[in-house]
């Protein structure tokens, strides 16, 4: 019988023996790999953690300690051994297990997550709420290496080692976030994991100042030669110097050895404490071992989805093309360079290539420097990573009018990641800022096009496109500028008009198909700008209209919708009937993207299902 | 005659001797304290930097070298230096100078500031720019060692150490940025400000080693011993580490010795190099520099706005009256403790008290953590820089519905600061969030009771208010609690009605007040919530009125007036005519509230206009 069977909780991993936790992290390993590669998720992650969780279960108490995952893509182990283990075959799916941790879910998740480099504020936010209260128990943050380099992590270990407050952060250091991991930091962090002999190094390093022939002043010169030493070969002083406990490096493989560092940690009666664990990310999975990256984030279906041309992979050819014309061209990409797929352009343009790692706030000032020196920045980012550098957008590109250029990857809905990476609110957000041009291709076609029009439009431009394979419309051999602000009619009809937004326009033109049957005949508009809206054509066809029905795979509050009637109410066309659809006010759950758009009527049988509920509209 | 008569541009400091650069430093300050003791401003901060920013202009070549200086509010002494000083005496005013680097307003202004932190990113971009097209110049940030804890500067110090480029990062350390800087990293950086010794330590630690009879190991290890006493003395290994040559500290005040600094960085071959150059904030100015917080910035009428309660004190005060009442309540400031006026409950409850310093990331995921726990955190943040959190408020705190309270301070129009500080899109921003109460109170009473409210509503909520006096209302000594989404009518009309919002309540019903001499009788709504909005009670407003007016000092994309308009849509009532008043879109420029209001027709004046001027509506 397995042994994972008997453990129902945490608890039951108390009395396994050394031995049993190898036997139950074999399993466990069994399991991952098995129902990962199945349902899709994050397997190389996982993976890498196994041992870990196990000895952070075995040495912490959960829910009473808390224990708070940096992203939450590598909690799978963690609902494993707190009751959801029965519930994995489900991850990500509708109705199903979330991939992230959800305080909803259980109590064994005191934090959830799914952005990068939130866990040590949350966690410090968790210890002073637990000493104000004078509660006892401990708050463990897991952050990886990647992550941890997010300014907003930096913020919180700085702020962390001001209070002295007892927490253990536990850096969880694979070298790779999703990439390899960039960075200065890394650099430093790397001396360890590259040099074996740091154990040999700090004894002999002991040593030495133990036989040198001192007298009085040898055991204070020792003290700093010791610290001193430990900075040199370790990371160990940056940590010490701004306030932590460090303990360290342990093999985050070796279950005793990593029980031993918590325990220390958690033993410590003062302060912060960072514990440093050494992992393989995919570790015990030879292809996701030497593969970490394309292992990272596993689709359901791979083999299809690896078949079929995405927009990201459009987008990345197309900057390719633009690059290989004109110099000024550089790519920027804060962790993203697969799944942006610049890495076609990194190959080819290693000098005017940037992955700055997870560091979406400076990714797009950094942009903005490159642009106020002549040059043209493409930002390939995901629109919910974007919310992360709102402010730069508004304060260092556009207030400066910079000519930046935003590829938003993944707007819309983004299916199986769920709440916290739907790209819900990227068109709500950028249009309200002044001299942004804000639009979405209808089709990879269009996308190309639109890049070309971005890099000639001397202002900032966003372009979102969604996750999803490309339509497979034929792609036009020359690029060409597409007027800013010129939207096309792609449908003439005399009753109503559907004007449309990037993802929706096809399903659209598909609904408004489907309605001649049912005696409507619709006008379909591709706005394709967001902002500046095609006045003209908007107001012509809205002229002409009983009904306009607006739609797009952005929350409605402030969206497209608005801006249309915004439009229609200053050119006192107010009394026209407007009905939105998109993303209602709320967060939308995991799901595939089929069964989400469906739930939010985002598909053509959606869109004739809203339409024919229109009150008075038809008459059967 | 003034030595600075002679100073038309940078490169007429060249010939000074240093004496003459004494007197000069002198004229610079004398001419400053007279002017912004008279138009407002930040002084100490300039004062702090007259011998940097001599020295930078004499060791680079501005605009061909480029200066970035962070937040850019001590570049009154660059702005006299580079062609602006006649025009120093409308600093801030409408049509003046603005108060902050520009680069609309000089070649010598690259790169344009307000907010903190992005100075590094920006330089970097720079100096990427200029490697790419195979250029000769310098690029130099300037930054303060508050704003290098902005998580935003340590991911851009991360990506420069390990990109390798040549840059001069200038670290402006005074130990206070607005208030003395927080955090482990200032206590590092402090070491060296409080340690006058680090001269000797770092001579007898090099004699210490070359004393030792260590035969053939002792090259090597003097080597490593003398990088480590840098590191325990001195905070230039963690600089060295993440791949920048450290130059310093040095006295700047000094301008020799600051050039000699600049010179050798300036000079140095290869990498980015940190020039610590210490100064004192205030310097030359004994009242400035014995209260530096106070003469941060000076209004232009100090000993009246002094006098006057604010939003800010009775905000404060309320939350002190709250904090004694429930143990459960915690303020959190980003570095604001007084311009939110938590001081006061800093010196009463230190423990629930939380200046997080220039980290508006950490401080919401921070306030989320604890509300994770059952506590009742209160940030308080200007509305500008509440961007900086944007996605922690979307994902931390909403996404899991926890308790945090926003107060936002500072939104609408903050007058002199300009561009960068407006609190224009607050409210655009967070109505699209789920779960979030969108509120703002129409006087400082109203505020005190929606404090009372936020502490209950087991929800995130927000509060907007202005940066402003108060409006003199008697304030109710019992605190109540405002029925979430409930607004009230605050005059009955049967004309038209005018739904306003926060700060324009009190404006819209001065302009009511004044339309009856023109027949016009307006119903002037309190709406108090953007998000929920009291249908009933604006559908019942709407269905008796011919012609709605909305009104908010917030963009009108996507703002109060959307939120509205999507009501009546949704309701079937579109084809009543509603007109949007708000901030129209565009970056609103520097110059006093009074004067911006009346531009936008934000004041009763206004309102008034643009009622008489809506077609059809007055028959006169």
């Amino acid at each position: 019988m397995k042994l994972l069977n008997g453990i129902d909780s945490p608890a039951a991993l108390k009395d396994l023996t050394q031995q049993q936790l190898g036997h139950l992290a074999e399993e466990i390993r069994e399991e991952l790999i098995a129902t990962v590669t199945r349902t899709g998720g994050h397997l190389a992650s996982n993976l890498g953690v196994v041992e870990l969780t196990l000895a952070l279960h075995r040495v912490f108490r959960s829910p009473r300690d808390k224990i708070v995952w940096d992203v939450g893509h590598q909690c799978y182990v963690h609902k494993m051994l707190t009751g959801r283990r029965q519930q994995l075959a489900t991850l990500r799916q509708y109705g199903g297990l979330s991939g992230y941790t959800c305080r909803d879910e259980s109590e064994h998740d005191p934090f959830g997550a799914g952005h990068a480099s939130t866990s040590v504020s949350a966690a410090l936010g968790m210890a002073t709420a637990r000493d104000l209260a004078s509660e006892h128990y401990h708050v463990v943050a897991v952050i990886g290496d990647g992550a941890i380099t997010g300014g907003m992590a930096l913020e919180a270990l700085n702020h962390a080692g001001h209070l002295g407050s007892r927490l253990i952060v536990v850096l969880n250091h694979n070298g790779m976030s999703i990439s390899p991991t960039v960075g200065a930091l890394a650099r430093i962090l790397n001396k360890v994991r590259l040099d074996h002999r740091y154990h040999q190094a700090k004894e002999g390093g002991r040593w030495l100042i133990k036989s040198l022939p001192m007298g009085d002043n040898l055991w204070q010169v020792e003290q700093q030669f010791e610290r001193a030493l430990k900075g040199l070969v370790m990371p160990t002083m940056v940590w010490e110097e701004i306030g932590f406990t460090y303990v360290g490096p342990v093999d985050g493989h070796n279950i005793a050895e990593v029980e031993e560092a918590l325990t220390q940690a958690r033993d410590y009666p003062r302060g912060p404490t960072l514990v440093h664990v050494i992992t393989t990310k995919g570790k015990g999975y030879s292809p996701a071992e030497n593969d970490a990256v394309h292992f990272h984030g596993l689709s359901a279906k791979t083999a299809k989805a690896e078949a079929a041309l995405t927009y990201s992979d459009v987008f990345a050819r197309t900057v390719l093309k633009l690059s290989r014309e004109d110099p000024k061209i550089v790519s920027i990409t804060p962790a993203m360079p697969e799944g942006s797929c610049l890495n076609i352009v990194k190959h080819e343009f290693p000098d005017r290539f940037f992955d700055v790692g997870i560091c979406e706030q400076h990714a797009i000032t950094f942009a903005a420097g490159l642009a106020a020196q002549g040059f043209k920045p493409i930002v390939a980012i995901y629109s919910t990573f974007l919310q992360r550098a709102f402010d730069q957008v508004i304060h260092d590109v556009c207030l400066q009018d910079l000519p930046v250029i935003f590829a938003i990857d993944r707007a819309g809905i983004v299916g199986d990641d769920g709440k916290t990476h739907q790209g819900a609110f990227d068109i709500s957000y950028l249009s309200m800022i002044p001299n942004l041009i804000v639009s979405a291709p209808k089709d990879e076609n269009e996308l190309q096009h639109l890049l070309y029009t971005a890099v000639r439009a001397e202002h900032p431009m966003a372009i979102r496109y969604p996750r999803c394979q490309v339509t497979g419309v034929e792609m036009d051999a020359a690029l060409h500028e597409i007027p800013v602000g010129k939207g096309e009619i792609v449908r003439e009809g005399k009753d109503i008009a559907i004007i449309a937004i990037g993802s929706m326009v096809m399903p659209a033109l598909e609904a408004a198909n489907e309605l001649v049957s049912v005696g409507v005949d619709a006008t379909v508009v591709n706005a394709r700008f967001v902002k500046p809206l095609d006045t003209e054509l908007i107001l012509g066809v809205a002229s002409r209209a009983r009904q306009l029905i607006t739609i797009e795979e952005n929350s409605v509050i402030g969206g497209f919708g608005s801006m249309i009637t915004a439009l229609l109410r200053k050119e006192g066309m107010s009394n026209l009937p407007v009905r939105y659809l998109g993303i209602p006010d709320e967060f939308v759950e995991h799901g595939s993207q089929a069964i989400m758009r469906a739930k939010y009527k985002l598909d053509a049988k959606g869109i004739v299902w809203e339409i024919l509920n229109i009150p008075g509209l038809v008459t059967v």
